[in-house]
């Protein structure tokens, strides 16, 4: 087997470190050695409806200690985006609390009325009614543009798979006739280059470990880092690969071991 | 003007006789007119949410009395459609009580989970939540077939225009990776059978009035019926057209007047 010849460590959450509430078996003793071999690592996922202040709490919940500059959410690569690069719009949210803390901790103005929005963000929402989903679509009918946290079509969770922000993007784009502009979530460019930017290293020193073909392994090859596909999550063993990781693994746990056998790191 | 020579008439709901809860001015006494002259009148809606009990209720209180026999509704289309040509299949429903009311009526077996579902129907649903979307992606997810009473992006109420059914089918294909296999509503030929059935009449005998191009006018158009445009709904003056009507009115009011003046009718 391969080396992992890496200084700094992405770590996606969902289907890696975690199924749904769950912590995946041997995760937290995985990241531990990681971290013990002077690693960098940050953590990295999709969910557009938790903040980092969130996402640390739940770390830390499962043992794993870690600060806010090391966990890369697309909610709030999302805000940082837009406080950046559209620093006068206005924005209307579908989503959760998660996001809407990041926009405001990031500083960017929300629009008192869907129809007053020059953007509209989409995330996932869990907890979405009607009314939610009408007033967003309010916001796309009356010209807002749309960016969206992630695309990934399902979750991993307890109960195996649930609907997630493909589901909500689909509704406003199918019901106001117009399409998303841009993706934030891995595999994009935007959640390579925060990541990148959080470890303070180039992505050729970087490894990616998560358990999705489509967005985990995508952007280690996308982006010239080094993956490492666990199959605790969406990809399955003999699965067709559009994009091959370096290193499959049957969960973070093999993580430990080969590393305490100095086989791969 | 050209005579509108039909012996039997397709009344749009939505747009032409109400906009939301909302009477539109004149729609009673113009359908009372056309009784009184002898017409046969069918009233029709893409509205799958609704039963033809709720319609006929909804209507007499807008004080026009008709049975149930003269209400055709994607929903009921929907559930005639899947009781005589599928028989044995179990449905999974994402929609509203209106539509379980017609699938039941119909004698339509109930799915006892999502995962058991052979069809999937998916209505309008305005109370709509994050486990109903979610259990529909279950059951498409699980290889039900997806069959829809319409495919309508908005429907106009009192505060403008809001999401309809589009939104749901967008967000079920979206997350699930799949297609819908059938769209029941307007201007299909299902709905059109199913009205000149209930009329006794051929479609070259029957006139449609209603709000909306892509579907009054287009299935007018499609299979044959004159058509009526009204103004009161979905369609502006000076729009593209697809499908022209053979006449435009400002609304059902003018219905009244024409044919009071002998112009019309």
């Amino acid at each position: 087997m391969a080396k992992l010849d890496a200084a700094g460590f992405l770590i996606d959450l969902d289907g890696t470190v975690f199924r749904g509430q769950e912590l995946i078996d041997g995760a937290t003793e995985a990241i531990h050695t990681l971290q013990s071999l002077g690693k960098a690592v940050v953590f990295l996922s999709n969910r557009g409806n938790l903040s980092r202040a969130m996402c640390q709490k739940k770390l830390l919940g499962a043992g794993i200690r870690t600060d806010e500059r090391s966990i890369v959410l697309s909610s709030s690569v999302t805000a940082s985006f837009l406080k950046k690069h559209y620093p006068l719009s206005k924005v209307w949210v579908l989503g959760e609390k998660g996001l809407t803390d990041e926009l405001a901790l990031a500083g960017v103005t929300m629009a008192p009325k869907p129809q007053a929005a020059d953007w509209l963000v989409i995330s996932l929402h869990e907890t979405v009614t009607y009314e939610d989903l009408n007033l967003a679509f309010q916001a796309a009918s009356s010209g807002a543009r749309i960016i969206a946290t992630n695309r990934d079509r399902s979750f991993p969770n307890e109960g195996g798979h649930a609907m997630d922000v493909a589901g909500m993007i689909g509704a406003i784009e199918a019901s106001a006739g117009v399409k998303t502009e841009l993706v934030v979530g891995k595999p994009s460019w935007l959640m390579a280059e925060a990541a990148c930017e959080a470890l303070g290293l180039s992505p050729g020193e970087c490894a990616i470990i998560g358990d999705s073909l489509e967005s985990d392994i995508a952007m280690g090859r996308l982006y010239g880092m080094k993956s490492v596909l666990v199959l605790t999550g969406s990809a399955k063993l003999g699965e067709t690969r559009l994009y091959e990781p370096d290193i499959v693994l049957d969960s973070m746990k093999d993580l430990t071991e080969l590393a305490k056998g100095g086989i791969l790191l």
